[in-house]
């Protein structure tokens, strides 16, 4: 079965942890909108009367007969599916607890550019999202980073974020520090010294043959102004 | 078993979704920081370093051996346990999709009131949370509730949102629409002729005999100014 990835074609944003897994996971898929007709395709199926589990945005995932909507929901079905979580109750609630975490770092983290309103440009929240920023670097990241961190160092050498296994959260952490840096790449500066152990997580996820090779491909979206991470220098401490 | 349920013990919060998921179930708990010393055994159990599984922030649930954390990831395990999630794997994350899709919602209505950062008085960041809430009130509101509303819709007359069956995630929204009514009478009033089936659910969970009698005692925190949900005039439209 091939699944179909449905999310904005020309940003990472939250699709980009269900990229990450599918990739690792050597899955068939195809990112359907950024194929031809793909977003004519993905706004006809958040659209669709007839689904009974309509998504409320993307990114949604279809597989075979089910569609699933929310990032956290979808790495629960694909990590259970293709190895990428405990197969145990406690570790595949642990996992889910993980990513809820990053969820909520995520956010926080596209928060910094629209403290207002999403639906406003950031110019027109740029002094709010200076005070925002400020505060993000300062009390944020070192409390959500810090606290993988001790994660980490409670599992000991070359562990993961839930044990000796890989899981679908340590994609997404290495996803995290992957926009952190590109967001705010003199505060990450500051802080990794702090975090040896996340910053070895991730570079071991960057080097997996899977991974490696998807960075390098052209499936992987390069960085920009319209995704959750973004570089505006004046919020960069 | 007794459930142990970590939470601030002054505020409804994240931990009143937990609190009605375990009143309907009729499940055998404690509220552990509202007993005598308990902020003292939460405060411990979030420093404790042999944990396996160490909670990000409160809410968080001790069944037995298990330690869990995240809101949704403690009200998908007790919804499997308590027969308030569908049995089968679709139906079951469906039901986690909507309660993420709430915890946006819940998310974003903190928000309004705390835009630049929730370390900062509520004081220091009123003309941002005016502007904030304004958007939230004008466009999120009708955006999510109708999502819900749709949902219901679809499902037809007399049935939850993931069908005829009551989950944990129509008592998540009932308290959605209980919060919002506390922070924004005004605009909830205005809107709330758009949502005759959200509207309809939220009274028939609070008729519900186990929540109806939780309602009325006094394990039920009122609302006031510390929790997510917070009424500031100034900012209902």
């Amino acid at each position: 079965m091939r699944y179909e990835l449905y999310y904005w074609p020309q940003i990472q944003g939250r699709g980009e942890f269900v990229r990450l897994t599918l990739e690792e996971a050597g899955a068939d898929y195809v990112d359907v909108a950024r194929g031809k007709g793909g977003m004519a395709k993905m706004e006809k199926l958040m659209r669709r009367k007839s689904s009974d589990h309509p998504p409320f945005a993307p990114p949604f995932l279809k597989a075979g007969g089910l569609l699933i909507g929310q990032t956290a929901t979808i790495l629960s079905f694909l990590g259970a599916r293709h190895g990428l979580a405990p197969k145990g109750d406690a570790g595949r609630l642990w996992v889910n607890q993980l990513q809820l975490t990053i969820a909520d770092l995520v956010l926080e983290a596209h928060d910094t550019h629209h403290p207002i309103a999403a639906s406003l440009y950031y110019e027109d929240q740029k002094a709010e999202a200076a005070r925002a920023a400020a505060c993000f670097i300062r009390e944020r990241i070192p409390k959500f980073l810090g606290y993988f961190e001790n994660v980490l160092a409670r599992n000991g050498k070359g562990a993961f974020l839930a044990g000796r296994a890989l899981s679908y959260a340590d994609l997404s952490l290495f996803q995290v520090v992957e926009g952190l840096r590109y967001a705010f790449p003199r505060a990450m500066a500051a802080q990794e010294n702090q975090l040896p152990r996340t910053i070895a997580l991730h570079d071991r996820v960057a080097a997996r043959p899977r991974i490696a090779s998807y960075l390098s491909s052209e499936r992987r979206i390069p960085f920009n102004q319209h995704g959750i991470f973004r570089h505006y220098r004046e919020l960069d401490a």
